[in-house]
């Protein structure tokens, strides 16, 4: 195992146990609601929300501490979109993570409940983290309102819904995966920048490292929905008509997938000498899936 | 027509055209999502949590200029719950304010989505309003959150969903209209006294007035559903299975009405000689229905 590999181990660690804290549940009548909102969240995910948010948050020499409940909330609004995407009235997805659909299991109205209730629990447990002062808490919590609003998840979801076909061009393929997948993985790195205080250009930067590799990730994942098997992937396949693949075609596709990576990297040379963890994080979510 | 009408005609105004700043949108792809949210929210909505606000602000003084985006937030929040109550996987409920529900006209998926943008504009607009300082921010939105959250909203629809039947008891009932309807009406006061520097024992006073007006506002709300009919109240009927009239049957009803706007008026008496408006307006809610 390599230094990072362990230190991914170690915050997925952290984060599950600060995610168990903020599912405490005193109210019998609400046990099922909180049940369904547990089984997505304790899913084995992998955690690579809050991963990004601390190896940022290192670049700008941010304590942990100031960090895990917002890494917590991104980890809750990531978990809340998916419940969210396989309702029956939107991606109708039956299995996510190698189980069944949250609704498959609770209920396609329970599910919707969770979904919301969790994703207002994230914007809660910030606006009320003792660690961070209240100019903090405003900034890191307004982007994260603007990346699952209207303009962000939201809006992609629908776009997705509406305008995904076979004859979907460029521009709309851009705008659904720039705010159902690319945003929220930029929000991870930003809201931590934030917290470090950091400039103009370096928040700039770590947008253009997280959207770029955003996108690799998802035409990986659109390569997968057609050349993989639902087994191995571990959820439906075969939903995203409209993607990258049937855009591009296969080869092309490929192809993307090398350039938005190098874009990725080359975004954050301006962390020279400090970037190696990112470059590192980079190949491993795209090997992962090639 | 009374001063306080007067006022409400002026706050409507008011309320409306700030509503529409917020709602003002430059991407064409997201023209019909935005149509759903429009719809619903300028479908003739009394705005009485946004008045209520205004009238708490006035009793600390507070400025409008200070509370119109609070207002508008308390508005979007009301109307995102009324669209998803309808959703055909929840209340199932096919006629609102006398036109058919948002599902109805922009189907399920849509709907879903416009509600839960909307949920998120209403928490954006506090927190990026230049009106208010960060530590109020934080406060109104945090406190807007814990109200739709599991604790909250999202949690005493659950429980309606699932625990209103026939035999629904008494405790079950309260935790059902506490947190689906009381809640939201108390935070609009109290977002409004946060905002005004109130102190506890005024705090506790709003909630107290608030949370009983609510009950009596819902008890005549259930007493319509089983006496009115669906023309003259503009919604679907009889979808309330388990409300008070169920528990308590149309006499008790009736009483407990009286009961809790005793309840309601005798808090506030505390803001004796300013509290006027607070008690015309808890009139005028009741006798609107009654």
């Amino acid at each position: 195992m390599n230094d990072l590999q362990e230190q991914i181990v170690g915050a997925k660690k952290i984060i599950d146990s600060k995610l168990a804290e903020f599912m405490e549940n005193n109210e019998p009548l609400l046990n099922v609601l909180q049940e369904s909102v547990n089984y997505s969240l304790f899913s084995g995910g992998k955690r690579v929300r809050p991963l990004f948010c601390f190896l940022v948050g290192e670049l700008f020499g941010v304590p942990k501490e100031k960090l895990i409940t917002t890494a917590c909330a991104l980890e809750m609004i990531h978990t809340s979109s998916l419940i969210m995407d396989d309702l029956p009235h939107m991606d109708d997805g039956k299995v996510r993570r190698g189980k069944p659909a949250n609704h498959m299991v609770f209920g396609q109205d329970v599910s919707a409940l969770a979904s919301i209730g969790l994703l207002t629990r994230a914007y809660e447990i910030v606006l009320n983290d003792p660690e961070l002062p209240d100019d903090k808490k405003t900034k890191v919590v307004s982007r994260l309102a603007r990346t699952v609003g209207i303009n962000g998840l939201v809006g992609g979801q629908f776009v997705d819904l509406k305008f995904s076909n076979e004859e979907t061009d460029a521009a709309t393929l851009d705008y659904i995966h720039t705010y159902k997948t690319a945003s929220l993985f930029a929000s991870s790195g930003v809201t931590a920048a934030i917290i470090g205080d950091a400039n103009d250009a370096e928040i700039s930067a770590l947008e253009t490292y997280a959207k770029n590799l955003g996108f690799a990730f998802q035409i990986l994942d659109d390569l997968l929905d057609v050349e993989g098997n639902s087994e191995d992937v571990g959820k439906s396949l075969n939903n995203d008509k409209g993607g990258f693949v049937t855009v591009y075609g296969v080869e092309k596709s490929k192809h993307l997938v090398q350039e938005y990576t190098d874009k990725a990297l080359t975004a954050i040379e301006i962390f020279k000498g400090k970037n190696e963890k990112l470059i590192v994080l980079a190949h491993m979510l795209l090997k992962r899936k090639a």
